[in-house]
């Protein structure tokens, strides 16, 4: 496959006339007048940005199904009233169509990969297969439910090789996981070399139990059971002081942001200077739908950005650039991925159509691209495929039908 | 002209099957079966919700042709080396352009009005009426150029009894303006019955020197000149006491937040909860697109939320359906305009294509036009007129290129 003419990005400036050869599932060539030895129709990118598929670092997708279903609550009726018995009565069906809603979505926003913890992680893996998108996937497992942690291993013994799902753990959190469990799932983890995912320091009443009960913050309890690692993604790390900072950094975890769900939740606001001070490699998520409410890394990079800015009293902090850098090369490396526009990169990429008020004048397009865009993800491509082209999506009025089904049948 | 078959919003439930009936820049009728006795084709609003155009409560509209020129700098370095010396050499030209670009942009967000304050009122009025779109403008005055304060009133008396244009008066900011100039533009106010726009408490800074020099807060110091009335859109309001709070309730004050800037240029976050709570009518506005960087008050109904939520630290403050009010009737109510959609009303309206997946599934549609929507605005309907169709804007292509021109010349 050939996408000729297309503008690509280099050290911020805009590159027009570029081709970009695709084969394989693979870049294979990025350049000028590229050949193409297949049969296929170019796809014209004149007039279009190519930049490599965004990675949202956190979700959980299936919860898309219970977007709008209730907001604005506080934490704990939300969960016992709202979210907890309705999730009681999810079935493998309300969560296929759930994913591919969320896959949706994905496209939509230009992302190529996602990271998830929830139930039925098989059957998440097979709709998002079916729908074509990349994913890394766990079971998540608290103590509360304890067969959740004895389907751990079978699911990743299932699916490890896959061409686009990579399976990881999912303990739930520190505070729902008791420490053999923990000490079980990282024994999962290094065994199948997999990422561990796992909610940390979210909100302050966290911390404070951690502190009051085990005399540790909750980054120091994982630390001592050993599980602070590159193969670690704690997501929101809301709460961390500049020991737990330096420790993330010291051992190679990654976090991953939420800074739109942790609004919403009114958990807070992430150090996220202190942390970038620090090196730790921080990357962005949205979150469930059910708490954001949608799955846009685009409004993440603008929220995150601003809101940093204001919580450390200066415009200069957390630039364009460097929120553009978290969504990407960060991703990259906390993923463990081969993606950027060059050969040898998998074939994830997104083409975003310029001729949008948003984008003029064409000053900065990474100013543009974080702060100022409002939509024109064109085409959509994951591992060589095209699942977006022109904005059409196949099949997406019968995936929003049946998902409309399955919430009317989850809340009757 | 006759919408057929779309849905609206009543007490937040989605009525589907409506039809809207357009006569003579008004709606007429809205119900069931209705016929329209002109000749137009009727538009097919099947899968589509209308809702009322909505008002953008303040901006610098000709500034989007300075979108992502100068970010992620300290105030006084961005307005001294980047802003200013730019505005110093912009033309009626650079005005017009970047106007109508602004334009494109309000269009595609679903804005039918929006209140500006800037320089070349009158060719960013004549750009307004060739674009079609309602307007609150005024000229801005401040003492540096005492040469603007002279051309308020033959502005207004241009511009009084247009019906698109409404003019206003817009001093910068009580800092910015002697009190002579204030009360100048007071008078010219009152005697033409115009509003009132200006920058109030934006910066601790500012309300900090209004304390030590006045011993009176900005907005105690405008009510002892007598600004505060109903004609009053005081802009951004970071800084307040819980006295300034009651003194604008009292006075019928209205507010225009911006919380996406404040947060962009690190001010702060505006009393919201306080201010709503002593019953003064806030609304909503974007400021202008060096600041933001875009025009979407869909993303400042989100942002707005979601941030006061957090700052109140309970996630009940702020509900989806407050803030729609915000956006809605508190704009309906500052600007003195009867829009929504029932006979009598301004035609100004917008159609939502509901076939997106974030707004599926069909929950609560208010929760998903504040938090979840991502695009999607249709058709936009001024004064009876069709702006947009099935989100085709005639001219759009050639608008931008001047404005890139402009920007281009402007940088050069």
């Amino acid at each position: 496959m050939l996408i000729k003419n297309v503008s690509i990005l280099h050290s911020g400036q805009l590159l027009p006339g570029r081709d970009i050869l695709i084969e394989e599932g693979k870049i294979t060539k990025v350049g000028r007048d590229l050949k193409d030895e297949s049969d296929d129709e170019p796809i014209d990118g004149r007039g279009k940005l190519a930049i490599p598929g965004l990675i949202n670092g956190h979700t959980h997708l299936a919860m898309t199904l219970l977007r709008g279903y209730a907001d604005d609550m506080e934490l704990m009726p939300w969960l016992q009233e709202k979210i907890w018995p309705l999730e009681a009565k999810l079935t493998e069906e309300d969560v296929r169509w759930g994913v591919k809603l969320g896959c949706l979505e994905l496209i939509r926003f230009g992302i190529t990969c996602y990271s998830d913890m929830y139930y039925f992680p098989d059957t998440t893996a097979q709709a998002t297969k079916e729908m074509g998108l990349r994913a890394f996937l766990s079971g998540v497992v608290f103590d509360m439910k304890p067969e959740l942690l004895g389907q751990v291993e079978p699911f990743i013994r299932r699916w490890k090789g896959d061409e686009l799902i990579t399976p990881a753990v999912g303990p739930h959190a520190a505070y729902t996981c008791s420490e053999e469990t923990l000490l079980r799932e990282k024994e999962i983890a290094d065994r199948h070399d997999a990422m561990i995912h796992i909610h940390l320091s979210e909100t302050r009443e966290e911390v404070d139990g951690f502190l009051l009960s085990k005399g540790k913050s909750p980054v120091e309890y994982l630390d001592s059971l050993g599980m602070l690692n590159e193969r670690l993604a704690a997501v929101h790390c809301v709460w961390l002081s500049p020991e737990d900072c330096y420790l993330l950094a010291e051992r190679k975890a990654n976090v991953v942001d939420c800074t739109v769900s942790n609004l919403k939740l009114t958990s807070g606001i992430a150090p996220l200077n202190t942390l970038m001070e620090a090196d730790v490699n921080v990357c962005l998520g949205t979150d469930g739908a059910s708490s954001n409410n949608n799955l846009n890394l685009f409004e993440e990079m603008k929220v995150t950005a601003i809101v940093q800015k204001n919580a450390y009293h200066t415009p200069a902090a957390f630039s364009a650039e460097q929120v553009w850098r978290l969504a990407t090369q960060n991703a990259w490396r906390a993923f463990r991925l081969n993606l950027g526009l060059h050969a040898g990169a998998l074939a994830d990429l997104v083409l975003i159509d310029l001729q949008k008020p948003w984008f003029c004048p064409q000053s900065n397009i990474i100013s543009h691209l974080v702060y100022s865009m409002s939509g024109g993800v064109d085409t959509t491509i994951i591992n060589g495929k095209v699942l977006m082209r022109e904005g059409v999506i196949l099949g997406e009025a019968e995936i929003m039908e049946k998902a409309q089904e399955r919430f009317l049948r989850l809340t009757s």
